[in-house]
């Protein structure tokens, strides 16, 4: 594990961290369904407990994602880009990614020259997260 | 596409830059090819000519994918993550898209706590670039 760990580029510096991206996509369809941080001890839980965990930028720690909603994403593949600093994640979803209820959380497409909703709204986030649901904690 | 781009966060802070993730995806098979980063000047190019424009955090500067390769990728749909800091482009790929020479910049695989090479090769990037191939400039 730490062969594949010592590659990887922890440059991007927010909220005093050393992070990675992670980029995650549905293993079936391959549909991309977040983008999110890791430091190296989410990166460490990740590939452990093969259930993806990242460093939450607002709240400033590590999180399992569904820790919360139950929507959990159980790791199936993972790669790594030329320059070390992306990770590439397929995953098995559980009803949905986004905290706002959609599917994934690029729920948005830029369609001549405006924003038009076109994703697949899952879930009521409010009755999931509650008040909580201020930030993209999931 | 004011409407668009206001509604990005660039909240990446890199080489004095503010920057927003850029996901790319090949539009055909929806392979991930790279991540990379874009400033607002760079998303505008971007939208305005429909070839994917980067802000290099290398070079600190914008720079059109392509420009020395001749790699360009054409813009075929353009999302926006649920906070606005994560762009997701689909794109059509002329050759491919890693300057290490493969189609997609994720050639490498965690496999067994070990690394895998599982990209496929395209070109020689000796070739390509020559001795500029030190930064992922392509």
């Amino acid at each position: 594990m730490n062969e594949f760990i010592d590659r990887v580029k922890f440059r991007v510096n927010i909220a005093g961290e050393a992070l990675a991206i992670a980029v995650v996509q549905d293993y079936r369809t391959l549909e991309v369904l977040m983008v999110a941080f890791m430091n190296r001890n989410a990166l460490e839980e990740t590939l452990e407990t093969e259930k993806m965990t990242y460093f939450s930028t607002s709240r400033e720690r590590i999180w399992i994602k569904g820790e919360t909603s139950g929507n959990f994403q159980k790791v199936k593949e993972v790669k790594i880009d030329c320059d070390g600093d992306a990770l590439l994640f397929k995953v098995e979803q559980k009803r949905a990614a986004c905290h706002k209820g959609y599917y994934s959380c690029f729920f948005r497409t830029y369609e001549n020259g405006k924003v038009k909703l076109t994703g697949e709204r899952i879930f009521d986030d409010q009755r999931v997260y509650g008040d909580k649901n201020d930030s993209n904690s999931t």
